[in-house]
């Protein structure tokens, strides 16, 4: 998939993405033009299409600098968990943060203007989200497989489990009565202890949190 | 809110709506011409101006309509459910109906087009969805203080509620492998009960649900 950037000023390229993105995610992609964005950029308008060939390229970029953002800060870094229930609690953690930080922008991009590209840029973005369904789905089967979780459906248990992340940037506020930190550490449990309440926890003889009290298992043993 | 609609053709208001609906959720808002309305009302535009006053009129009829279904079919059946859990449950498995049934169309259009209105009309339809995350937020709130389910953060609850149920219009394909039934039996134990193994639900000693087992205690009493 050709990015159409530019090796030699990639800096100004991703400030230039950074702009747009701010923008679209503002107007909407169609409420937005090459014209508003070049302004906004400091630049004119031929300027920008130094750096950029057309409108639909710099939103495919714009969705892969958000693809990628995603891949680099939440999927590489919990990839490698040997437990599955540690992978998907540590993979929502950082997915919020993504959501409620720097990225939300592109984020929202990605997630209102899916049907805005067409072709083979829309397939390849399609096919990179497909790939974080399947992580999920994968991660939970898994769980369910070495009975660290109850089981559940994985395809179910994915869409919750994004629906639930994902839903952050309609209603999250930075400045609000609530961080990002507290989001995500309620959101996970919610998801991994559910709403049991403090009687049944404590019928597991402990204080710490419900998952914590069954061992993980070692992989491969049938049921 | 002055809805615009003539009493005495009241039902083919409701078909042109229908229609309405249909092709803004295929093509969205701006894309969508009163002109295309008409034709696929098979009516001329000036009869359809005949029926509604202009297109942001209908937009919010279409999204009127929507809370309506929503209110009528899901809100009003479980409202005066005496168990706050008990009235949760229900109150997601009737949303997962209506937003994998026929008022899906209808809700993806209130929640894409959520910034399309302006002024009045837009302020109304977001009372209305206020006034749901409240009754959830509520609802958790309750249930927590009668100690039915353990200490929740209210609106990170009513929020990973809304998520796990409206991101379903993104995924859920009505001729899928997945019932509509499957999801909505699948969803409620994922939040209501979490993710805790056999092995902790056996903690307690019977076979049922793990909330089940927790009695309802009376309101009123201190934590």
């Amino acid at each position: 998939m050709h990015s159409g950037r530019k090796q030699d000023d990639g800096e100004r390229y991703r400030t230039i993405l950074e702009t747009a993105a701010r923008l679209i995610c503002e107007r909407g992609y169609e409420g937005t033009s090459m014209q508003e964005i070049a302004a906004a950029c400091r630049m004119t308008k031929a300027g920008l299409y130094h750096h950029v060939q057309n409108k639909e390229q710099l939103l495919f970029d714009i969705m892969s600098y958000g693809m990628d953002a995603f891949e680099q800060q939440v999927l590489d870094k919990v990839r490698d968990f040997p437990d599955p229930v540690e992978r998907l609690r540590e993979c929502m953690r950082l997915n919020i943060h993504l959501v409620t930080g720097g990225c939300s922008k592109e984020v929202i991009i990605i997630l209102h203007e899916h049907a805005t590209l067409t072709g083979e840029a829309r397939a390849f973005i399609d096919s990179r989200k497909k790939n974080y369904v399947r992580f999920l789905e994968d991660a939970f089967s898994e769980a369910v497989r070495m009975e660290r979780i109850r089981p559940v459906q994985p395809t179910v248990a994915a869409f919750s489990f994004l629906g639930m992340v994902l839903w952050i940037y309609k209603w999250f506020q930075p400045d609000g009565r609530l961080s990002a930190e507290q989001v995500a550490n309620e959101m996970v449990e919610l998801l991994f202890t559910g709403l049991v309440t403090p009687a049944m926890a404590a019928a597991g003889a402990t204080g710490t949190p419900v998952l914590s009290i069954v061992p993980p298992k070692v992989a491969g043993g049938e049921s």
